[in-house]
Formats: structure tokens, sequence, C-alpha cells
């Protein structure tokens, strides 16, 4: 086989079929969905099904912590965990820009297969495209994940004024994590990715009847999350700066960029509102586990306009606003 | 809003917030998605779940009798339908290229959920990405398609030795027509794509227990589907050359150009493998319906080696090899 993409890879005849033996059906081994049908029968999932979609697209493709397959992997897989689902399947369109070296693309799909093996669910359906030098970042994945619905009732409308706010992680390192391997700004630091499944985390609170919503701060951050969540249960929410973990690295980094952490995508926290009387177990229950080591109670949701107030150490208030022209694009 | 995509449009932020609601929750009205959720709880398939996934890379995004959008509707449900599926929902990934025109992609948009209306199918989940300027082809789609199985059994390893071959509609349209409006060739010509649902076609056969398997050919034509049906089943296929349907100014342009028609693209056709006997009955079905009025049986399984031969009108033989290093990308 070329040691980079050519065109020709993408016209659906031979050099097509051989890419995709030698690069994806090897990489997922006895996992390789069967590449002879153009759609596979998955079975029953037997329970309420749960979709959700994602591209990635994110620069450089490879980053501490992570990479543009486990990303794909864990993106998908944490937006069915938040919704209270069990993942099952996921299915993956790549789109590949002429010229792009083999060798990249087979580190990014074993790691897509090693995430994927890891999180027990299978790759059934793929495709992929070939696009002309010029017109593509490399690569892009886009990934459907499939699951079955184990905790209903999840919504950004349930929260209640009294609820409690957690994180179960410092915010912030896959954004600087991402920023810092770009090399646009000259600095270089320790600070990884925090790339990882969020299911245990998830299934963790699923038995609290207070649990009234998770979600996973990704592109937009706590920022997003918090106005979505305030956006749609009508409430204001309050946070505590002081009560926000972040490490002291991505603090620093964030400060020197003129950066706001709160504004910065993580792919391995969670956000939940617990009702205010099991906001401890919820808490104990996510330091219990090595991803939740670091979870905070960090806010609570307000009778009031839908407004998000962060509460600084002196006493102070700032109103925290979700982005707006900023151009953070391809952390994700 | 602005008339180009910005980046900040990709960002999670206010800006994406009023992309996804001025773009595409207008297009769906009552049909869109819940935008607040990652992950959309569609219920119970109530049968064996078939999920299928393409990416949409088509270039012009726009050419006579389709676009990106009806493409990537079409695309992936006739992927369902000729698996035997009755599909019900569809996921969108869109990846827009920063500089994108809005009313383009308006179009696009309408266009995806004017056909996936027509189609009675849902788009439950959705994801948009902004990739710098020089890094995409102004918009991808990548679509995944989920349905229930209606007609079992249907695989390409199926196929005996005398079953016949049915393919539905004149060949090569869809391709002719995306290779015309690309101007590359400064040839013009009223050859329209035939980017149409097929799910009628298949559910006419579906009745037929001596209905072995059907495959749309998209990427790779005609030569790509007998090839995997030689490959999958083990036998010989002769096609007779004077039986396959391909418009007059098809055929003209195809042999200007020097393009095999076998080769090439479809986005509306159906071939079928069907038990000799049941044959004829399978083609009246599918000429009573608008869609398959020029449908014929067009070759036959043979005992021997895995090859595709045509047989030409003077009695010769021609070896039909399916695509190898021709690059003929962005057909879909």
């Amino acid at each position: 086989m070329t040691e980079r993409v050519t065109l020709a890879q993408g016209n659906g005849g031979r050099r097509m079929r051989e890419l995709i033996a030698q690069v994806f059906v090897t990489a997922f081994g006895a996992a390789a969905p069967d590449t002879r049908v153009d759609a596979a029968i998955v079975g029953d999932p037997g329970g309420p099904l749960v979709l959700t979609t994602d591209g990635f697209t994110v620069q450089p493709l490879e980053f501490p912590g992570g990479d543009l397959g486990a990303l794909a992997v864990h993106g998908s897989l944490n937006d069915l965990a938040v919704a209270g689902a069990e993942p099952r399947y996921l299915t993956l369109g790549v789109i590949l820009e002429e010229g792009f070296e083999i060798e990249v693309l087979r580190r990014l799909v074993a790691s897509f297969a090693r995430e994927a093996a890891a999180a027990n669910v299978r790759l059934v359906a793929g495709d992929t495209k070939v696009v002309p030098r010029g017109h593509g970042g490399g690569a892009y994945f886009t990934v459907t994940a499939a699951g079955v619905l184990a905790r209903p009732g999840l919504t950004p409308a349930a929260p209640r004024p009294g609820d409690r706010l957690l994180v179960s992680g410092p915010l912030g390192d896959h954004g600087v994590a991402v920023m810092l391997a770009r090399e646009d700004f000259g600095m270089s630091g320790d600070v990884r990715s925090d790339c990882a499944p969020v299911l245990g985390l998830c299934r963790a609170l699923w038995p609290l009847p207070g649990l009234r919503f998770t979600r996973d701060p990704t592109r937009g951050g706590l920022a997003g999350v918090t106005h979505e969540i305030a956006t749609a249960c009508g409430h204001g929410i309050r946070l505590v700066d002081d009560s926000i973990p972040i490490r002291d690295q991505t603090r620093v980094i964030c400060e020197m960029l003129g950066f706001d952490a709160l504004t910065l995508a993580c792919e391995g926290r969670v956000i939940a509102v617990v009702a205010c009387d099991e906001a401890p177990r919820a808490l104990r229950r996510w330091r219990n586990l090595p991803s939740g080591r670091d979870a905070a109670i960090i806010g609570t949701i307000v009778a009031g306009a839908s407004t998000v107030v962060l509460e600084t150490p002196l006493g102070g208030e700032r109103i925290i606003e979700e982005l707006d022209d900023d151009p953070l694009p391809r952390i994700c």
C-alpha cells in the first residue's frame, strides 16, 4: 500500500478495499465490522434506544493525553452516558485528505479500536471518503453512538432551586492541552487532556432519586453547560469560585493566554445537578472512584432570572457569560 | 447573523446556538430535534436494529437532480432499504468550512429536511463543527441511519448459480451529472442525477422468497457491486451488455470522457439477485413502479471462478474489473 492517502482509496474500488482491510480491519481484528455489507443488523437493543452524533476535527490530531481516535470514542460514548444510557454500538465516518500519512491514520484507528474495546462497545458500521489535498485537515472522524436508556428522567429542565451543582474533576485540561500542542503560542507544559470515559461516574449517580441532570462540559465548557441548565430550568445558578477545581498549571496558562478556564472544554468530566439533601452522598460516590477523586460541589440552583453568577473569594460577583465571538475551534 | 460561516459558530457558545437555531431548527420546523440534549431518546425500535453510516463530500454541492442534502438522506436511507430495513431515524454531523455561504447552507439543510420528511424519517441528533478556511470543501455531511429489519436473509453470500441479476433503471446518471456539473470538462448536458429513494423498489421485492440480495450501485458502480457479490458467494457473474439500461446521453458522455458507465455511481438504483424462476415476477413488480419503469434482467450467476464477464453484442466477452487506481472521488 502507499505511504500516503490517495484519491483512488476513496473510489469504491480495489484501492479502497485495500485501505479498509489493511488499516481498519487490521486495527479492529476480530471486532471489525463485516465490510461486505452497507448496513449492520445489530439485533434488538432490548430497551429504549438512545442516539447521539458528533464530528471530531481536533487539531493537532495527537496531543498529550489523547488523539483524534480516543477523543472520538470518549466524546461520543460520554454523550450517551450523561444522557443516562449504557452504550452499545458505534459507527465511524472518516473523511481523509489526499496525502495524509497512512502511518498516522493507523495510529488514530488503533487508538479508536483500543478505546472502543475497553468500553466494551462494538463498531458496527463505517465509511471512508477521500477529499483532495487542501480540502481537509488530514482526518475528520464523525461518530454516532447508540445505547440503551438505563436512567430515565435526566433533563436540563429538571433542576429546582436549592439543588447543588457538582463537577467530577478539574476543568479545562483538555482545552489547554490541545492549545499548547498546537504550538501557536510558543509554550509547552505538562498539562494532559482529561480525555476519558465518564460512564463509571454516571453509573455511580444513577441510583440516586435526587439526580436531576448530568452533562459533560465539552465545547463551551462549564459556562456553556450552566447556561444551558439555567435556560432550560428557568432558574439562576450561583457558582463559588473557590470551590471549582482547576489545576494550578491550567490556571496559570489560562491567565497567561487570556483564556477563561470556565469556557474551556473537558472530555472526561461530568457536571451533575443533584437535590440538596443527596449532594453529599453524590460527592462521596464520585470521590470513591479514581476519576472522581477531585470532585467538588461548586454551586447551587437559585430562584430568579436564568443568569449564571460566580461568587469570587473576596465577596464579589461576576456574571458568567457563555462564549460569544471567541473562535476556539477544533478542540474536539 | 453573518452571511458566511465564522469560526465562532463552532465554539459551543452563543454564535453556535444562533446558527443551529436559525439554519437547522428553522429548516426542520416541528420536526427539529431537541437541541437542548446531547443524545436523543428515540424509544424502543420494536425489532432488530439496523445501522449504517456514510460521509458525503460531493463536489459541487448542488448539481442537476440533487444536492448534498438530498444525497445525504437518500444515500443513507437507501443503504438501509437494500439491507432489508425500514428506516426510522437519522443523525447528521456537519463539518463547515469558515467562509462558507450561509445561504447555500440553508438550501442544503432545507433539502435534507424536505427529503427526510418525504421519507417519513426523523432527524434525532445533530452536530456542527467549523474548520478554518482551507481545511474543508465548504460543507461535509456525515449521516447515520437507523432502521428496523423487515426482510431478513439478504446477503451477498446467498446467490446461487442460475440466479438472475436485475437492475431497477439506467446506470451512471448520478456520476455523469456530478462530473458535468463540475465544469472541469467544459461540457454540459441534460443528464440529471438519479438521486432518489429506493425503499419502494426494495419493498416490492421483499415478499419474494427467491430474493437473495439487493444493493445500490453507488461508489464503484455495477462493477463494484458485481465483484462484491461474486467474491462473497464464490460464483461467477455473466452480464449481457445489450440488456444493461444506460441512457444514450450518458453513454455518449462516457465514451467522450473515457469513463466506463459500469463503474459510475448511481444514487437511486437497485441491483437485485433473484432466483431464476422468480426473476420475471420481480421484473414485473419493478416495472409497475415509476422508479422501476426501465428495470431489466441484466445477467446470471454462474458456477465457477468469482469473475465478472460482460457478453458483448457481437458475441465477444470482456472481463469487468472493479475500479483500481482511478481517482473518481467526491461523487458522493
